[in-house]
């Protein structure tokens, strides 16, 4: 059963317990905590034997990953995912396994994380989540994710921090500093261009390498550079004809090779499909294979993995060697000693009070006021004397569904909820449905959403909700998405940007019997809206998670003043989006992002197209007055930086956090450039009367684009502005510079 | 959903992730390592709420129990048991969770470690065990067993450790240290009188004060106050009208007042029966209770446990306070401490060579040579040329099956294998069943066993045995019992001594055409042996675990010279063992051990009967020489210590280890004594020639009787004999002194 070589040995060993206790004390050095990683990570690697190595690169569950029993390295247990973490499975199935002790704090969606614009938002979600896995003992959180906002089709834009590869550079370092804190690895998906749900696991996309290194990969370089990131996980499609879970392009020649990532490449599940690509092209962790069933030797499914008996009857068969996987072996090793093997990792924490009120905070600092006609928002609790509430979302699940990230939550506030516990008895509350959506969404076997079995007519249904919006003081409609397919759901994308289940006919029938109509609308992607300038407020309401319904009554009281600001461009119609208007979305087999560069903003900007709310916006319940930017230097060389100021104060009469963002533009270049970029953002927090003056240092890889031909960033001399903005759309003032 | 109480305090710690991260580094007592641990207890214990610390004190699923997941202590997994890592089950019911990384190494069962009478093998044991469970993340494992061997026909003598107070209180000690020098709490067990399997839920055990505190407590209280075990199991039988589970005189008066005990006491699962006793009798945790399914508030049936809703109940209407519970939590909480939250445990390891050698090498020692006349033992590998082996146990899996102590084990080599691998071209082995035993035994779901499906009838199998014999050189018979119903299996106790599926009648008739007949008993029972001189070799070789094969046949042919001992007596007949003359067994409501103090050899010698095999009994393949033992003090006062020395020389032609033992003669007393008693014992490794002195050190303990009268140890003056013996009925020398 075991190999005879050290049978002497450790016979010797336990001759007598005198020896046997001494061998105990003899530290070796992959278990000497004194030692530096590298040494311990070799240390263990020359102990361990082929089978040992083999085991510890792929699955041996739905989750998990073998240690090295022998030596006492532990398993790598894995979890989804960004928002929470995910409820125990069965060992080879998809099907919860009925645990009770795993209902988790769901946090809001990294949409809205993203729309805070706060740093500190990002490392609490990060320390929180990384808590609830580390007390889970998970050691590896699948998240977070990074991929770039290219159309509001993509399905699963909700897991992801919106359309700007700097402000989601920014806010993914501190996640992961907070996650990492707990001696969990954080895992940044999906590497990379996974940028619709449509045929993922096949699409090739074809993309230049200026839009590849401007857009889509600032963000992970962050993840990787600032953040450090322990793990990154590949993505299920293709990119230059190669999966990109094991792709030399991707993962030798620019995730190592050009940034110097020392973690683990996990795989997504179910994302490789070749053994001989899976050795060579960087990929240390396989999971989720669809080889289950298959036999490779008979004795268990996940022999049959790419990176399992394939792997090792060839370099059995001397048909390939062993340095690569060593390498693989390594990282995984040094991974180990920074989370499982870490002795002074915290404990973390589960499902706590501390967590739910962080998730409501960050949800608070999240939602967006988009719209505010009249006032009509805050709610004027004591005053107003009936509320309407209508809308499927003001009850329906949103923890549940949607993909990997369901959640089994320790409890979900919804919205309905969350008003009343709020207003209790200080106004009457009428809620009417309004519309039915999908009588379920369905993931895996599980079961999504609550609808009742609602058998009244849709006239019937409508009539109901206009005869209690009529006779409402206000009416709150939630509507939005949800996480049923096709809606905001992995595994399959939108069909179109309206709303579903005729929403917008029900808004607009409200807004002709009430003028008091706020629509929170409920969702991880822009929507169209086409009845805009019929109601009087609108609110951004994301996926909240568990303190859902207490988050969003907190803003609609006025008990938290609105700061969000959207992390991606509302546009007025699909075709506004450049991905749609020049680019190919969905792709089948090949995909290419005729768009370039041009997305988001940079292509409303470029094409002078208006959208309905631009990325970056967002109101507030009181008003700010920005000075006059002004820069410490008018000309700087490319070894400086330079400094750029600019007074907030708050003009209206309570306190308030704004958003002050700083963009650049390069007056003329060699090369199309976006009209400007973002390069600087400071969320800061005002008294009434208060004012403060916000600063900017930047220097020249803030100016530069991506050369392709010299494959380097490159800074041209000229002339240069900083603009200062409430939102991309909002610019307040500029002050032109030169790079010499 | 939380408590209001910390809202504003925890919204204001996190107002500024500064703050946040701040509130991080200012570890809070209980975290703090370098504080007593007493200190860190009453620091968690304040900061718990009502409901956690009542979820703390009883389990969430079988085997498991919650932490404080607000405060980041670990939930508490418990594991069978004393030979080996249970494999994971489902949440909430028995059946195995097929998970495919937890396959153990089985271990030999507790009667083979006794019968090493070796402390280093018990101490390289628990070490080993406690390595595998702390991989597999159980931090109480749940063994080892020393209740006392009273009767042959229990069930589940096999995982104790013999029917000596002082030899299991010896090797007990080791065993826990060994576990716990891992972070994992040994849970000793069953705490107390736990000798029949019959009505084990219902009967109540009368037994005097003086026998308790002799025979049946003496290695719990070595376990408790020399191996300072973390934890102790209650038994699921009454004594003095009370479940052992919740016993004011084991629990409260004994365990704790008397020895001091500060560890947790854990229910048996389903041992626990009355809500204010387990409040009131000393019990920690509740486990395994049969309320499953009841509702107790609806939401979960673990709420129904004596210990939950119920206790929690009476502490909200105020009929108990809370005393007791906090004391229950402390000693938890302590436990978490020194297992889960000691940062300085090792990783522990599984399923290696490691502990498969230590389990052979464990085996090897405590197989007992009975017989060897013509010295038909070590087989002549290389001169012997046909070896027949018979019977049914060469074949068949022990280490399923059995009770809670039934494993999954990484592999096991059975008795033929192990021969055939030994053996390889050498001989011819032939092997022929015999005999045919139960089709299978059943515990929990789980079937044991392997049997083929034999048609062939008994006379059949019986001449197919007697032809394969008659031709062969030797005959190696391997029968015995096996953990099927109603043999060596929890649950239910033998029906008689002798062999069960006609096995004599077997032996019987291959000693007619056979003169070298070698009979191997596997049971963790002694059995009839009505054909002992009717073979030539006799060899007890218990369950042995993974490496079973290979250490049997190590022993057969001589790579390893045996040494073990018989840890209890083999009765010619039932009506032999104390029990059964003069006691009861079993009981039903009520069973009264009438032998008192005289069980095993104490009342073999006073009743002057000759066992089959006494007890401290076993062969070498070499002989030994004793001298005569000399005192080094022809008196003692009641503070002093006297020490006895003997030579023992190896007079044999190869090396060879000897247990010496000594026993104490109260030559005199006030009250009945027995005519000896083991108070010492040590095994030496000698090689052919050499001679070494053995010197043993008393003090008044080992003279001591218990006074019932005055509830106390006595030692009377008057004269003793110390008896050096090679087994109990072996004596080689005794020399008297006398006690002032």
């Amino acid at each position: 059963m075991f190999s005879r070589k050290s049978t002497l040995a450790a016979l010797l060993a336990i001759a007598m317990p005198g020896a046997y206790a001494q061998q105990k004390t003899d530290v070796p050095v992959y278990l000497d905590d004194s030692q530096p990683i590298t040494k311990r990570v070799a240390d263990a690697l020359s102990r361990m034997t082929l089978e040992e190595k083999i085991a510890m690169i792929h699955a041996q569950s739905k989750f998990s990953s073998p240690g090295v029993p022998r030596l006492g390295i532990p398993e790598n247990w894995t979890t989804d995912g960004p928002h929470g973490i995910r409820p125990e499975v069965l060992w080879d199935e998809w099907s919860q396994a009925g645990w009770t002790n795993d209902s988790c704090i769901a946090f809001p969606a990294l949409t809205c994380l993203a729309a805070t614009w706060n740093k500190d938002m990002a490392l609490l979600y990060g320390t929180s989540i990384g808590e609830e896995a580390r007390y889970r003992n998970k050691n590896i959180l699948l998240g977070p994710g990074v991929n770039m906002y290219r159309t509001p089709l993509n399905g699963r834009n909700f897991e992801y921090m919106g359309e700007d590869p700097f402000l989601a550079g920014k806010m993914v370092v501190p996640y992961i500093k907070g996650v990492q804190s707990n001696g969990v690895a954080a895992c940044v998906k999906h590497f990379a261009l996974n940028n619709q749900e449509t045929e993922r696991h096949g699409v090739n996309v074809n993309v230049d390498d200026r839009t590849l290194y401007e857009i889509y990969l600032p963000a992970f370089k962050a993840a990787v550079q600032e953040g450090q990131a322990w793990a990154i996980m590949g993505s299920y499609n293709k990119y230059k004809g190669e999966h990109c879970c094991h792709n030399q392009y991707l993962l030798n020649d620019i995730l190592r090779k050009e940034w110097g990532f020392e973690g683990v490449v996990v795989s997504d599940w179910g994302g490789v499909h070749d053994t001989r690509q899976a050795i060579f092209n960087g990929l240390d962790m396989e999971f989720g294979s669809w080889t289950n069933g298959l036999s490779w030797g008979k004795s268990n499914a996940y022999d049959a993995y790419y990176l399992a008996k394939p792997y090792q009857h060839l370099i059995q068969t001397g048909e390939v060697g062993t340095k690569e996987l060593d390498e693989k072996v390594s990282r995984i090793l040094r991974l180990s000693f920074l989370t499982t093997m870490n002795k002074n990792r915290p404990f973390g924490s589960f499902g706590t009070e501390a967590h739910a009120l962080a998730g409501r905070r960050i949800a608070t600092e999240g939602i967006v006021l988009l719209q505010n006609k009249n006032n009509v928002l805050p709610l004027q609790v004591g005053s107003v004397k009936k509320i309407a509430v209508i809308g499927e979302n003001a009850l329906k699940m949103m923890t549940v569904g949607g993909g990997s990230s369901s959640l089994k939550a320790r409890y979900e506030v919804s919205p309905l909820d969350g008003l009343k516990k709020r207003i209790g008895t200080q106004a009457e509350i009428v809620f009417a449905r309004g519309y039915v959506g999908d009588a379920s969404g369905n993931y895996n076997g599980v079961v999504t959403g609550q609808n009742l079995a609602e058998k009244r007519s849709k006239a019937e249904l409508l009539e109901e909700a206009r005869t209690v919006a009529k006779n409402a003081d206000v009416v709150i409609f939630i509507g939005g998405l949800n996480k049923s397919d096709f809606q905001d759901s992995e595994g399959n994308d939108r069909k179109s940007l309206g709303l579903p289940y005729g929403q917008d006919t029900v808004i607009r029938e409200l807004a002709k019997v009430n003028k008091n109509l706020v629509v929170v609308n409920i969702s991880g992607n822009a929507v169209a809206m086409p009845w805009a300038n019929e109601v009087a407020g609108i609110v951004q309401g994301w996926f909240l998670g568990t303190e859902t319904g207490n988050a969003l009554a907190a803003v609609l009281t006025g008990d938290v003043n609105p700061s969000g600001k959207l992390p991606f461009s509302f546009p007025v119609k699909l075709e506004d989006v450049a991905a749609h208007a020049k680019g190919e979305f969905p792709g089948t087999k090949e995909e290419t992002y005729n768009e370039g560069i041009f997305t988001g903003y940079r292509w409303h900007e470029k094409q002078q197209i208006k959208p309905l709310f631009a990325f970056g916006y967002g109101l507030s319940y009181t008003t700010f007055q920005y000075g006059k930017v002004t820069a410490d230097k008018k000309s700087i060389t490319a070894a400086d930086s330079i400094s750029f100021a600019v007074t907030v104060k708050n003009t209206g009469k309570r306190a308030g956090a704004e958003t002050v963002q700083l963009y650049i533009s390069d007056v003329k270049s060699s090369v199309p450039r976006p009209v400007k970029e973002l390069k600087g953002f400071e969320k800061i927090s005002l008294e009434p009367g208060e004012e403060k003056t916000v600063r900017f240092t930047i220097g020249k890889n803030a100016l530069s684009f991506f050369d392709t031909a010299k494959h380097d960033w490159v800074a041209e001399a000229g002339e240069f502005e900083a603009v200062i903005g409430a939102s991309s759309a909002d610019v307040k003032s500029k002050v032109a510079f030169t790079l010499q």
